[in-house]
């Protein structure tokens, strides 16, 4: 860390900013430039608040952190790309997932078709939700686990991995029982009791990241998992808040080449929930598999009109063949498997 | 709602659309203008997805809503002031709250000189926090049920109101044991699971906004908690993420106006999770009161160079006495009882 | 546009409603629903400060428009897509352009050798600026009519249209004498009266969006161009203000096919500027293009370690072939012409 | 600044940044961490883009600035507050300025009914547009050299010194005929001819924050003024642009205090833009004073319904009377001069 003192820092604070860096297992430089000192302080410094510790002393201006706050999470630990592989789903390593179905699990006859539409279309997992966390308490709330038993229906209808969203550790187990890759959505990316349960888990999982969460943030969210041992992790780009209100979300693409700078885990995006608009979907579709994106996840719904949740932002059946069919010639031409 | 159709609408989506305006309870209106057609429908659109519903229909550009997403926490179902009471907390209806104490409790002698203090200069309930949502696994996570204890003993040694974060609904039977009023963080306010946990305990509750929260999320998160019966509830502002970076986080104060005008419910300002900044937090403090707060919750640590967490933004008991003195003077002026 | 009024709105706040919408030429109607009385208020409601009149009547909850606020560059006034060509450069109509140089002109050297470099590598026209608005009065602020000059040097030698920034209208005179396309920066996205004599010089624009500008701001700042009497009008997304902070900017891309939805005015993406950070900018040139983009601008510098400023967003002549090759091989999946 | 090389970074990468370093006139100072190796350059880091420069060698992770990058605006430079003063305003050194009036002068009777009225609540200065910078090209663009006229008027009626906007160098000459104050727009906080032409007028200047500009974006844009020989100065905070819809602008009001740790140049504070809607000014104009503002410019219109522009967010004249009774009482609870 690096810790710059005021103009006005006097020579007793200084010294005792050298001492509460020594006091933290750090080594301290004191280095005197033409208008303030800065003390360098080596070390490892993650342990402990740190850098709370230090802005709080006299005469400190602020405190710039040197080193990133993950390790587990980080290319530097890790130097090979993590593959996730799950049933039919393998994301990264050259290999281009994609989930697709429906925001909510609504029957078994929504959920087979859906299922059986996508894969002919060339999706490699299905997604659905049967545990749904709304804004709304007056929205619906999901099947439960009639909906996961749905979801293993049209499993074993089409041989499709089952993506789906657990929002409460105690719900794991029942969840477990159903599916092939836990999803923590957007909401609960924060929700540490939560990923503490599913590191322990060791099901493959996929961490959406959340609308207001930077990307250390989002790689500290995936470290609570990594940490309780589960190396399964996918990482989602779904769209973050910004000021803009035509589009849901903003789905900010450079996540994808930043992430692979960054870390060994792969990458997925959502263009559904990044838009909220299914005209932009086939768009962001391609533009994230030419972005270098490990996967995609998708709403497919089989009649957006009557869609229980986020019918707005569902492709048809046929515009989710479309899609494909408009990233496949992108995943080709950069050699990427799909 | 308002269902806007395309320019170059057909007129049998026009038809189609009123139709599907019927299907769901409401009474449409073809109002056709110069340029566009334009659908009203009339009625109670908050059940269903209905939004959603609508925009995916063919020709239709957008949908826009006419009715608050709430209800239960609306100005227009119940006009009064709520106010809401723990113990030595007075919150609401002319009456301006003051929580003040650790971001985590870290010792029985912490705590109770922290309560010992903030209670000489003005406060009224002693926050603190036993079960604490960390960003990194690597950071110190509270010190749990002990915790609990020493709280309860600064409460018996100081008879102020304790209240404490939970941050999953397993744990609100033991933190119940303890505290006053049941915190729920900014990082779960959309969980679902916990609200409506909380919401049947009927205890006091200090529900905090999101950083990426809208006001509309807000309220729809509190009503979650109306919802399942208890009726004591605090909308806490703390700040949101903008690209703002000399501050933690940006502390929009319109909002106390502005959910003065649409809810019932009493409003607290956090300035120091607003700020993230101690030198900023008098200041903010004294603009909270002036802009109509219910209450202030404010970081105060007997000596925040130590402090395990946040102690950037902790007061010592000398600055927080000096910021009471502040506040009072405005609270005087505007008539607030403090 | 459609006036939603209060719940507690007194039947006199309604007539009086009728009465100002009547008085802004547009055609009432009151839909009186369960809870709220809205009134729609037909006919072209662009004129005037409408929406402020309305908003401020007594009993007025809120004021929606049904209209998009931009006449010229809508889709609904121009059908087919716009194409803007200046000499060696084409954009639009299933041709991309690609706009490559470096950030600031320093040197006769420095921009004939990126000139050859970028032209050698596929990039159809040049960018380079001698008038540099700058955030700090202590950088450096460009070579004026001498930039201009070796712009025009460089042109010569190479065939490439030259874009270069104009950042005042009494500019403008000297700047037309030696470039093919006048760039508007973003910082003067909203500078009018420089919009106004650009759209009276009939000379191709390049209209950056500012990083805190609405889709629709944009327009209607390209509506002062074409209202003007200008429609060579090229639209460029460069990124947006928002928390994000390991990138300089955040770039939407969904932007693209959203633009393409509502305007006929051909789509340019600067992943330079968009990202801030080199390494980032082949993903997201790629992407650019998969996304639908009409043409590219990018930063090149033969030496970025040695650039007067932007050297670190900036590629190597190396880079950026490479970046030409990954993105013809996404424009050629995709048939678009490069 | 202080040069954080990648993990990999090799020694030559370390050699090499430290003869860049240096041949920036700075000094470097190697210090190799457990992890990584860092090179402090002490010295005067603002001239040049050095930053950029640093950023692009091989093998460096980031670099990160220590001095802030404006030196005339900083406390630092000059640590007793500026005081501005136009005839009957006075802005800072514990003196409340009040500049009140309409959006846009329209005709001689509003703005002198305009003035007499917020002269008897308490303004200390009248504002109206002449000049408007309007979204966009079909809205009232101002009454030009005549409203500068009615404004010089309206001084001549009620001895208020006069503020109103120039939106291009050109018009300075002529605006300078009329006015006490100029005001820079928010729109072009960062036309940089504008600022420059500006500071060579000497003219007492308030400069208002861009919607999306940083503390240091809008310090460095003072500079540019100061750089120029204007020492009279005043900030403007009048919100920024956030994912907010139910505000027009976020108003960050601890930019007052924050400012007031960094520069020597007061901060007025704008209600009306900052929150875009009438019933919010009042409440957070006082709490504008009680975070410590120098001044509050508030928008008032005879008859906000009949406004040519900002109808929604003006006050009546009663509405602004009360707001000022309200403000004065929180101004002597503080000791401020109003």
């Amino acid at each position: 860390m690096i810790v710059v003192m005021r103009r006005d820092a006097k020579e007793q604070d200084i010294e005792h900013m050298v001492r509460q860096v020594e006091s933290l297992g750090l080594k301290p430089t004191v280095l005197r430039g033409t208008e303030r000192t800065v003390i360098a302080a080596i070390g490892d410094e993650r342990a402990a608040a740190a850098i709370g510790v230090l802005e709080s002393g006299a005469g400190v201006d602020e405190v710039l952190p040197v080193l990133a706050p993950y390790k587990l999470a980080s290319l530097e630990t890790k130097a090979e790309p993590t593959v996730v592989r799950a049933g039919s789903l393998t994301v990264g390593g050259g290999h281009l997932g994609v989930i697709a179905g429906p925001c909510s699990v609504e029957s078994e006859e929504q959920i087979i078709a859906t299922a059986r539409a996508v894969k002919a279309a060339g999706a490699t997992a299905l997604r659905g939700g049967a545990y749904k966390p709304r804004t709304s308490p007056y929205s619906f709330q999901g099947l439960k686990e009639k909906g996961l038993q749905f979801l293993a229906l049209a499993r074993a209808e089409t041989g499709l991995a089952v993506v789906t969203e657990v929002v409460a550790a105690e719900d794991i187990e029942i969840v477990a029982m159903y599916a092939d890759v836990l999803q923590i959505g957007a909401r609960n990316m924060q929700n540490y009791r939560l990923l503490e349960a599913v590191g322990r888990s060791h099901l493959p999982t996929l961490l959406k990241r959340g609308p207001s969460a930077t990307i250390d943030e989002l790689l500290l969210a995936a470290e609570y998992i990594l940490d309780a041992g589960n190396q399964q992790v996918m990482l989602c780009e779904r769209g973050i808040r910004t000021y803009e209100a035509h589009t849901r979300f903003t789905l900010p693409l450079a996540t994808v080449p930043y992430l692979h700078l960054k870390t060994h885990l792969p990458v997925v995006v959502d263009p559904s929930h990044g838009t909220g608009h299914s005209p932009l979907v086939p768009a962001m579709a391609r533009a994230a598999v030419a972005a270098g994106a490990d996967g995609l996840i998708i709403e497919v719904h089989p009649n957006p009109e009557k869609a229980l949740s986020d019918g707005y932002q569902s492709l048809t059946p046929e515009q989710f063949a479309d899609t494909m069919a408009g990233c496949r010639k992108v995943a080709d031409a950069m050699g990427i498997k799909m």
